[in-house]
């Protein structure tokens, strides 16, 4: 049950409802998930769902969603502009950081992460983690993506020449942040890409990336040869004042290292990374957003947009992972997030792609080792390339494996992958199978509040709390719907045994009654629980029989 | 295109036709899947599915499948009664491999998994791998489960008190070896059970499991303090003479350990555990499966059916792993594996249950340890609690990590998990996610049959044929489904272009440009391929752009 199909407003005055419902809180308007367990117990999750979802009924893409940060930047601007603070030709979140101010966004983040708002802010700091927040982008709700905060997820969605609407693009987007997606990059490239992108900036939560070079080859009728960075440096005027919070730049593929994808089996399959490397090989000449990577980086301070310094030699196969066109490319990617650096401008890094197991740990490695411990964004990895139709869960795999070593951004990959364009049903689920990773990455990496969800759901599994697990789940609406498929009974929320063993064979029921034997024997011996069930006292063993030794228990009424 | 929706014989006396189908071959009638591309190469696949899946239209459930090993058994037994070979009273698979004998199931499996008979027979001899093959059951096709070969699945079956038929069990078995299950495991609980398991196994050309504590606690009219060694050695009997080929048994629930549950998130969740964990309890005497171990062993080696060590005190959540309780029964099995080679028994032993990525390793580690290599065969584990309804999904990836870690075979879990009872979608979906994580394990561990899936796979994707790439998929059904969603056209079958990106921005296309123009700057060059890309000659740039640099290429005819 989620608020949106079955909105569980809190009793006044009174103890409030079981359910789970979005909450907003405090002068910055924190949002969380807060979910009321029918044993009187709360939980709050970290909640990206944005004002849409409030269950406020069908809303207006034309409207937009309230512009949140707008009185911060406001006051943050004229405060540069009257006093000569911070703030002026350079807004970005690590310029601020590196001042030692600590924004409204960095405040918002630590209350969502449950850390110290001096903690956001020293991690920004030195680079180690990104808060995307444009400043034309104010309807965003602060997040942070680093390897000391919870994993995150972002979804992709946008056109193409066999396209789809505008309005179709929003509801995508809706949609992704429904079930988690923490940032969401419109990937466009058919008609209206202008359009499609102010209404997904206008009416979404989170953070939009985008990949310029898309508009910009546009821009060029389709040509890559007739790209230069004026073209360039004018698709990202746009696109940052109409609020993209980070751009995917694929200056790392340089013209040394295209000759090393040929004898590839599945060469470039980024599509960035073959414009550029068409580029390069049809001027004979080093990439264009290589050499004026400092011009780049200048326009984007004054929007505080951020780099996803894009793996445009990311592998396209498990034959063709961790050779030397890809860790070629990462040693640039390092090599350039310190000129960003320079001017205060947040970068995170683009990943792989397809990876094996075995040789997922070492692009971790080399990414921290050579990029300066700057924010990893991977694209799974996908960790066999022989199911299309099911890579939502080959990639899962490698991103749960690569998150736990530290990657702080997924790139979630649907199951159409390869195949064709995801459609609704896809984008969920990709999106779950992604939550998952991040959140069984967030387990492995100790997070408490991750492990509290975890205690929470199974304790209501043990104790038959139907309501509660299903309101603790990743899909509340699945698990419900599964779980009735077999048992539809109202009584059978609060049964205490479920359909796959029935009434009369529930070791869950079973493991209750040992428990209280178990605690009884204890609480009557000196010798404590350890002892006491070794005992082999013929006595104890009779009182259990007497007692009723039923190992079938009766469902409850 | 499986054969069993559109068989494609091979053209006789010509060149084989595209397409996939079931092969057997040799005197042993071993079965592989033969996979022809469209470009002539041939590929090899592991095939379950067995002889009901050749394309001969329904079968009949009451007549079974042939008996391939009759003969290999008869002959055996012949030999050992008129001449004293080994084979009398002991028919284990490692009773001959000790005495160095290679049966006939040994170079099956040889050929099966591309390695000499004499590997086999060595595996099985120093117990590091099980051939589950009672001779009982001579309809399976003889396959091995062990660390040095292909990783292995298992999926369950089986009836409950809230009920299916004996025709909806064998249909779930032919539906699980479909869709590649390596083993199946009956755990019906409900009526018919003997029937049903005769069904089940007379159909089943993979190894059937059983735990048979659930058949023994029937027979003692569902009183687990009822129960003795008599009542499950008549049990075993009775199974073994159906032909079942390996076993879970709870031998390793102690007395003291079962104290050290009570304070567990989850408790006991093992059915079979907490039956003998009640047992122990109620007579304060130690487990019967533990204490008359050499009698169970001694009926088991005269039909050749294994161990499967059962792990009653797996961790049923997050919290709960890697506990003192679980440890402490691990130790247990590792004794009474000793036990059960002394007479030539085959053992496996089976692993949890729900654990965080961080502690899966720790598990196969401490089971190598402590079981003396036996093999390894978990369920799962789930790395999260969190996501009922996508259990497939949070255990495929502990299953995938802790398979590249050597665990031998992989016991599948439905998206229904811990919800409600697996119907045939569920089964498959299950079945999926785990062969997905048995070969992502299978290339984590270097195994170069399952790279050339991949290789093949990847280049007829980076070579645009779309046929290859379905007959390659682990799903083709869907993978072509997927694809026509988009592109129902014949002619998009062989486009150079796919509905990602359509026809005018595909970078597989862009790539293959890339490397034509790379190709011919090396043929051009004598510096070789590495420095003529670099070289940055005017000429070179002009005579690109003037043979059309177009990176737009009109869809292929």
């Amino acid at each position: 049950m989620t608020n949106d199909s079955r909105p569980t407003p809190p009793q006044s005055g009174g103890k409030k409802a079981p359910g789970t419902r979005r909450v907003t809180s405090g002068e910055l308007g924190v949002p969380h998930r807060e979910v009321i367990l029918t044993n009187g117990e709360e939980l709050r999750l970290y909640d990206t769902r944005g004002p849409h979802h409030e269950g406020s009924g069908p809303f207006d893409v034309t409207k937009g969603l309230p512009p949140l940060r707008a009185p911060w930047i406001a006051r943050r601007a004229a405060l540069a502009a009257t006093t000569g603070a911070p703030g002026g030709e350079n807004v970005s979140q690590m310029h601020y950081a590196r001042r030692g101010i600590i924004t409204e966004e960095m405040r918002f983040v630590a209350i969502r992460e449950n850390c110290t708002p001096e903690f956001v802010r020293d991690e920004i700091a030195v680079g180690r983690a990104i808060l995307p927040a444009n400043i034309n982008h104010p309807e965003s709700e602060p997040m942070i993506i680093g390897r000391n905060f919870l994993v995150k997820v972002n979804s992709n969605i946008g056109n193409s020449a066999i396209g789809s609407s505008i309005e179709e693009e929003v509801e995508k987007l809706t949609w992704s942040v429904k079930w988690g997606a923490d940032t969401v990059m419109d990937l466009s490239t058919g008609k209206q890409i202008h359009e499609t992108r102010e209404a997904i900036i206008r009416n979404s939560p989170v953070p939009i990336g985008t990949v310029p070079i898309y508009q910009a080859l546009e821009k060029v009728k389709g040509r890559p040869e007739k790209l230069d960075i004026e073209v360039f440096l004018e698709t990202l005027h746009e696109q940052a004042e109409q609020g993209v919070d980070y751009f995917t730049i694929h200056a790392g593929v340089l013209l040394r290292y295209i000759p090393l994808t040929a004898k590839r089996v599945t060469g470039i399959v980024s599509r960035g990374g073959s414009i550029m490397a068409k580029w390069c090989l049809a001027h004979h000449k080093e990439n264009f957003l290589y050499t004026h990577f400092d011009r780049i980086a200048a326009l984007m301070k004054k929007y505080d947009v951020s780099f996803s310094l894009g793996d445009g030699l990311r592998p396209g196969s498990i034959a063709d992972a961790n050779d030397a066109a890809q860790f070629g490319e990462l040693i640039t990617l390092g090599e350039l997030t310190k000129v960003a650096w320079e001017q205060d401008v947040q970068v995170m890094i683009e990943g792989p792609g397809h990876v094996p197991i075995h040789k997922i740990k070492e692009n971790m490695d080399l990414q921290l080792k050579h990029c300066h411990e700057a924010p990893f964004y991977t694209l799974g990895p996908l960790t066999t390339d022989i199911a299309p139709g099911y890579d939502h869960i080959t990639s899962a795999i490698g991103a749960a494996i690569i998150g736990s070593h530290g990657t702080a951004m997924l790139c979630y990959v649907t199951p159409k992958e390869h195949l064709g364009l995801p459609d609704k049903e896809d984008v969920k689920q990709g999106m779950i199978a992604y939550k998952i990773a991040a959140h069984a990455a967030d387990l492995a990496k100790g997070h408490q509040g991750a492990q509290d969800r975890d205690d929470a759901l199974s304790k209501a599994r043990f104790e038959f709390r139907w309501e509660d697990q299903f309101n603790l789940a990743m899909d509340p609406e699945i698990a419900r719907e599964y779980h009735d498929a077999t048992l539809p009974a109202d009584a059978a929320k609060t049964a205490h045994f479920c359909s796959m063993c029935g009434p009369k064979f529930c070791s869950m029921e079973i493991t209750q009654q040992v428990r209280d034997m178990v605690n009884s024997e204890a609480a009557a011996s000196e010798a404590g629980a350890a002892e006491a069930a070794a005992r082999g006292m013929d006595e104890k063993s009779k009182e259990f029989v007497e007692k009723g030794a039923e190992i079938y228990s009766a469902p409850a009424e």
